[in-house]
C-alpha cells in the first residue's frame, strides 16, 4: 500500500478538470494527471477507474441524496413537491461546488461521448425518482411525469446557475424553474 | 451500381429488427442482415452507414416534422401549445409502425451504447425545439423548460404507447400525458 495523501481524490479531480480544459478530454493521460497533482498513477487507480470517473464518481451519491430526499417528503406532499424537495436538496449539495461543476460542464460540453454519459445519469436519476414516487403510491402515468418533469427543471436550473454572472444560488434557479414549470404547463 | 430493389431499405430493417431481437444487436452482422432479406451487403451499405444506424436513419426526419410543426403553428399559441402541435404531428408519423416502435424499443433497451445514442437523440430534438421556441420570441427560461417538458411529456407517452395493449393511438398518449402534465404541475 502507498502512504496516504491528504484529500487526494479532490487533489486529482481538480487536476484532471484543469488538464481537460486546457488540452481537451481525449488527450489527457492518467500520468499527466497524477503528476498535475503531485501523486502517482497508483494512487490515481486507488480513487477512479479511469479518467471519465473523474467527472462521474459523484453520481451515485447524488441519486441517494435525491431519492432520500424524496423519500423524506411528507405522506402527505404532492408529487411535484416531493420531486421539488429532492431537486433542493440536491442544490445544497452542488452549491459548495460552483466552480468545479462550471469546469466540469464545459468538459462534458466539448465531448459527444461524455454528453451520452451525461445523459444517461440523468435518466438513470429520473428512474429512480420515478420508483420513489412508486413506492409513496403515486400511480402512472404521473410518476414517470413527475419524474421526467422533475429532470426538466433540474437541467433547465442548472444550465442557467453554471452560465450565470450573479452570485444567486442553485436553489434559486431550481425555484425559478419550477414556477416556470407551472406557467408552462397552465398555457395549455 | 447494383439493380435497384424494390423498398429495399423497409426490408433491410425489418431483416435487421428480427435479428436484433432473435440474437441481440452486438451478435448481428451486416452480411447477415444482407442475407436475411435476400439483399446483398453492398445494398445495405448504399441505405445505411452501419447496423446502428437502421435503428436511428428516421431521427433526421423527425427533427423536421418537429420544428416545421412547431414553426406552423399559430403566432398566438402559448408554448406549450406549440409543443403540444409538435408532438401531435409527430405522433401520427409513429402511428403506422407501430410493431417497429415496439420492437426498436426492446432492441435499445436490452443495450446500453444504444440507450445512450437514444437520450442523444431525445436531447437534440429538445435542443431543436427550444431554438424552434426563441425564434417565436419565447424567453428564457422558458423556451428550455417547454421543450424539456415536451421531451417529458413524448417520452412517458411512448412507453405507454408501446407497452399497452389496447389499440388506442399514440396521439392519445400525447394528450393524456399533456393533461397529466397540468396535474403535476398544478400541484405545486
Amino acid at each position: 500500500m502507498g502512504r496516504w495523501e491528504p484529500n487526494a481524490s479532490g487533489r486529482l479531480a481538480r487536476a484532471a478538470l484543469e488538464l481537460y480544459l486546457e488540452r481537451g478530454f481525449e488527450q489527457v493521460t492518467v500520468a499527466e494527471i497524477a503528476k498535475r497533482a503531485g501523486l502517482t498513477e497508483r494512487t490515481f487507480f486507488r480513487h477512479y477507474a479511469d479518467k471519465r470517473e473523474v467527472l462521474f464518481a459523484g453520481s451515485g451519491q447524488l441519486q441517494e441524496l435525491l431519492v432520500g430526499a424524496a423519500d423524506a417528503a411528507p405522506g402527505s406532499a404532492a408529487p411535484i413537491d416531493v420531486v421539488a424537495a429532492a431537486l433542493l436538496a440536491v442544490s445544497a449539495e452542488f452549491q459548495e461546488r460552483h466552480e468545479f461543476a462550471r469546469q466540469r460542464q464545459a468538459v462534458i460540453a466539448a465531448n459527444a461521448e461524455l454528453q451520452e454519459r451525461e445523459l444517461s445519469k440523468l435518466a438513470a436519476l429520473s428512474a429512480a425518482l420515478t420508483q420513489a414516487l412508486r413506492r409513496r403510491g403515486v400511480a402512472e402515468p404521473g410518476a414517470s411525469l413527475a419524474a421526467e418533469t422533475g429532470v426538466a427543471v433540474f437541467k433547465v436550473a442548472f444550465e442557467r446557475w453554471i452560465s450565470a454572472d450573479d452570485e444567486q444560488e442553485f436553489a434559486h434557479y431550481i425555484r425559478e424553474s419550477l414556477g416556470e414549470l407551472r406557467v408552462v404547463a397552465a398555457g395549455a
